[in-house]
């Protein structure tokens, strides 16, 4: 589907009717979060990909009442690094150099201007500059279910520390900052599924300069 | 374009060459940002779309050395709210009774909810949760572009304070978080624009739990 006409279709459906959501499209949108931006390229987080119907009822009782968690075919989880440090930029610099076949040392000057810019930020404004990034990937992950006529329910409404616990995310050095439920809209029970789309107009949400 | 391909397409060109993005194409990218999800709906932000050479070579100076901010045709400047209180919305409960022609009064609830969740929190912590948002309508700008053959570098590189001041974002409630320069590649002189695309692997970035 075109990308104006799936946007305009999409919307957070409350109500989900239980219908599995194919490999297939479950592998675009997948393929859309990895490959979405980041800055400086760093993709400074994790996304679970629960399809496990005990697990998502664990998770849905953290997150009342949004029955799109166990009504939904599969939930992700956008988790980002609570800590940025040398050691997963220096990761990263090696992904490049194998990547593009080229050396460490020649990615030295890209190196140290990471560096320099994120470790010298304390770590809470690194950790809030991870879930930014994540929320990039949050969005292509709802454009890209949009396009493949996919419902994505996006959720803040959670018990994060408890989430983060379930999932044993602090050993991993993550921490859970949204959820999208991935499903198909029930549109007889969900009241909004024929709802118009409520967005400011041009003229509000721009200052055009020219 | 296809939306797979547009984003395998997509980097965030480094050299730009001076060429215009017809005006058809930056209303589509514009109204991709329009229409992107944001919690609640509340869309915290604003963008500013500059399409002015003196303007932007000012901005440049803040911004030094990205070129592709004068090397680009336009440029957008994302500011979320630095301040969300319950006028802010109120506006938006009225923009959705407008929308869907119902009563303000029906949607107290949803009003309620809203107010509790977000002025529960510190001034801080709302400032942060609207740039988080921001961040979902820079990622559907960046792929917008990409499916119109556009370019679009993001910058969090630059001296918001100065461009805030420079704009008169605060009078309007606003904080710039990041830019978005939009234009066409110069392929000969941008050294990435040959280079393949890194990302982590799909079994690195994602934990599938089935």
């Amino acid at each position: 589907m075109e990308l104006l006409e799936a946007m305009n279709w999409r919307y957070a459906a409350k109500k989900m009717n239980g219908q599995k959501v194919p490999t297939e499209k479950i592998d675009t949108i997948l393929e859309a979060i990895r490959l979405s931006a980041s800055s400086v390229g760093l993709q400074p987080y994790t996304v679970l990909v629960i399809d496990n119907h005990e697990l998502k009822g664990k998770i849905h009782e953290l997150a009342c009442p949004q029955p799109q968690i166990v009504e939904g075919s599969h939930l992700l989880v956008f988790a980002s690094w609570t800590a940025v440090e040398a050691e997963q930029i220096d990761a990263y610099i090696k992904l490049i150099a194998d990547t593009r076949q080229t050396s460490v040392e020649s990615l030295t000057p890209f190196a140290d201007s990471i560096k320099g810019s994120l470790l010298s930020r304390t770590p809470e404004a690194r950790a809030e500059w991870a879930a930014r990034q994540a929320y990039i990937a949050l969005g292509s992950g709802m454009i890209a279910a949009a396009t493949e006529q996919v419902d994505a329910t996006p959720m803040e409404g959670f018990n994060a520390d408890a989430l983060d616990k379930l999932l044993d995310l602090p050993a991993k050095g993550l921490h859970s900052v949204s959820l999208l439920a991935l499903g198909f809209r029930d549109e007889e029970k969900d009241f909004l599924s024929k709802a118009p789309k409520v967005r400011r107009s041009r003229e509000a949400l721009f200052i055009e300069l020219a």
